[in-house]
């Protein structure tokens, strides 16, 4: 099957908005096995609308808009998609229940009405993120059309619940099964060197690819049933990890903050944080993870000395002898956090996310990471990027990936510090 | 004008790259008053190149190309594109000589040197930043065609340097300018309730849409000149300032954080954090911005209550009465990190981010923010949104925006809390 996006939105057009939604879009399809050949962007023009979507209508199975379905006079989607595919939209009673109940005992006018008119007939996708519904149905001709609203945080999941099942239906018979292995501590070049041999394999196909710092591959069959699916996938996610080793975090997990919740949660352990240069973002991502809280009692962000000092038991003659960004401030940071909190783990982060604030001795991107146990301590330290225009989003990033990793190999039994032990706290 | 730009690339297509270029090029095209009306994205395919140009060069006065230009097989951008618009492709002896440079002492193969091949007559654009020059030239039939590489950091420099100047030689002069007022606090349906006759206007054009709890309003005005562009826009932007009132918390302004750490900043004031449900976002937040070391000391995550406690001093009575997640407590954590830091103000945080921990009393969703000066406590609280199905993110997001929220209204002199000020602590 043939698919295209049409994104439909002037924001997109004047480069206000950068659009994220027809990439989560393509990677959704990608691991449907539906190739995606064209994404048009097309501004909130009723007659460019329809002219878009009537090419793509002659040109693909599979069409996608997304955008325009909102309650405001910009939003014309449905409409112009609804004179291409040549089907009239009618009022769709559930959904117009809904948004009654929505703006209960608020005024809800024609614009807001508007948004419960759905093609005759098409499959209703539920927006449980906002009030737009989207939908999906067949032409006369048999092409498979899908509205999903513009709102990334409304597109997502709607595309996953809704859209995704409803293009399944539609498949040929045929089982995708996609293993996502998910890689820190490896860049895509040399991870690509490592499995160049199975990433000119057809089924399953092998492919890399890599978003904020951590890298992952992808594997995906394809074959008369899931189970047979599985079975061919199954080696090559063997012989992959084989190759890679421990830099590989999870297959099919969430993220790189989920598997240290779930690790220390199940070992009933409790983490405590210290940061400086990243400003609270290791929290954020640990308690972006639902459950957070019964592993992770406190965290303190402490920008200033005093506040180290005050808040971790940092000595002051520590920082004042080798400057809040060294390795003994990350180690005292580290225990502090732990000592102070009565936890198992503590994470002390030190750097210079920049821009400013950079010397020859200590560059913007340098950073420091402690990992304390009762036992030991361990120590990572990320230099600024050769070659590449670091920015301060990277660095932080970077810098709190590399303290959930070292949690990750300290729980998975290896060397948080990827081998090198660092006893002695001064 | 009106123009297309032509996004090509594979990796596009299958999610693994969101197309940035598009919107960086975007941008450059409405600062020319150049009207860009479709952005198309077309594998590594010579085929589908082809026809996806020459449907451009029908439709379209400007035609821009990104992507495709180095030196792999997957590069066919310029054969293409040559076919398409009829003119052949010869080499460029000073682009030969440039690689030759780069190559110094390597081995350049027919690849390397394919980069070279431009079409005939066109200006060259150098590429400092990579291997691959760009160009534009003018078709038979008077259509502008640009060729850009594809990586951000060669596309950009070559765009505003060589892309740009070659367009404006060809303008009509026309400049396209845009305001974006950003709002805190109204919903889109009702920002555009208020504005409804200003989003029918045409010069300039009046835009609401909605992003991560925020709001924008673009106004954007065509003129012959930037200042008759201002000039158009300034009228309609005063009065929709008017109309919306103090939910507007900048022109133009980058986001809340930014605004909030500058605001600080100019004031020198220093504010402390204790969170508990945003787990570290709303520190993360205010770190994001560079330059926040000076407003924001320090911050502590508290889940626990002991931590509470122990951090913050709330008094254990007050959480055993009034439970964690209580107005009482929520101020407690304002007062305790603002006193305990030492800082102007305080901010306190907690409530059930969710998906467990609701009850019927206190559901997934609420949310208590105190923000604490040495004169006044205000509180706001956050109900779950009804008839939408809250989450986590979007819980903790909403959160933490209305307490930067809170200190933008107090640095600009309004009520923190709306309107309610509550004085007295227990």
């Amino acid at each position: 099957m043939k698919a295209e996006i049409i994104s439909i939105g002037t924001e997109l057009l004047l480069g206000h908005t950068i659009n994220t939604d027809a990439a989560f879009t393509a990677r959704e399809l990608a691991a449907l096995g539906i190739d995606l050949l064209w994404v048009s962007t097309v501004g909130d023009n009723r007659i460019r609308v329809r002219q878009t979507v009537t090419t793509a209508l002659e040109r693909s199975d599979v069409v996608i808009t997304t955008g325009g379905l909102g309650p405001t006079g910009d939003d014309l989607t449905k409409e112009s998609v609804a004179e291409a595919a040549g089907v009239p939209l009618e009022l769709h009673e559930e959904s117009l229940h809904r948004l009654e109940q929505h703006f209960a005992g608020r005024v809800m006018d024609d614009n807001q009405r508007k948004q419960a008119m759905l093609p005759q007939g098409c499959s209703v996708f539920v927006n449980n993120a906002g009030t737009a519904p989207g939908c999906g149905f067949r032409t006369a001709s048999g092409r498979i059309v899908i509205m999903l609203p513009g709102p990334p945080s409304e597109l997502m999941p709607m595309l996953k619940e809704s859209a995704v099942p409803f293009l399944r239906s539609f498949s040929d018979g045929a089982a995708i099964l996609s293993t996502m292995i998910r890689v820190f501590g490896m860049g895509e070049g040399r991870a690509a060197e490592h499995l160049a041999d199975l990433t000119d394999g057809v089924n399953p196909t092998v492919a890399t690819y890599a978003s904020e710092g951590e890298m992952f591959v992808r594997v995906t069959a394809k074959a008369a049933d899931e189970q047979a699916a599985r079975a061919l996938c199954a080696p090559v996610t063997a012989e992959i990890q084989r190759r890679l080793g421990d830099v590989i975090y999870g297959i099919d997990a969430d993220n790189l903050e989920s598997v240290v919740v779930k690790g220390l949660s199940l070992r009933k352990l409790r983490l405590a944080t210290a940061e400086s240069c990243t400003g609270g973002l290791l929290g954020k991502r640990l308690t972006d993870v639902a459950g957070a809280s019964e592993v992770f009692a406190s965290g303190v962000i402490t920008y200033s000395n005093e506040a180290k000092t005050r808040l971790l038991g940092v000595p002051a003659d520590l920082i004042r002898t080798h400057g809040a960004v060294s390795l003994p401030v990350a180690r005292a940071m580290a225990r502090g956090a732990r000592l102070r909190d009565d936890a198992d783990i503590g994470i002390g982060i030190t750097g210079v996310a920049g821009p400013g604030g950079g010397t020859k001795e200590k560059p913007v991107g340098l950073v420091h990471i402690a990992l304390d146990t009762a036992n030991e301590t361990w120590v990572r330290t990320l230099h600024p990027l050769f070659g590449l225009i670091d920015n301060r989003s990277r660095i932080r990033t970077r810098a709190a990936s590399t303290a959930l990793d070292m949690v990750r190999r300290l729980l998975a039994g290896l060397p948080p510090d990827g081998g090198k032990h660092v006893s002695e706290i001064p």
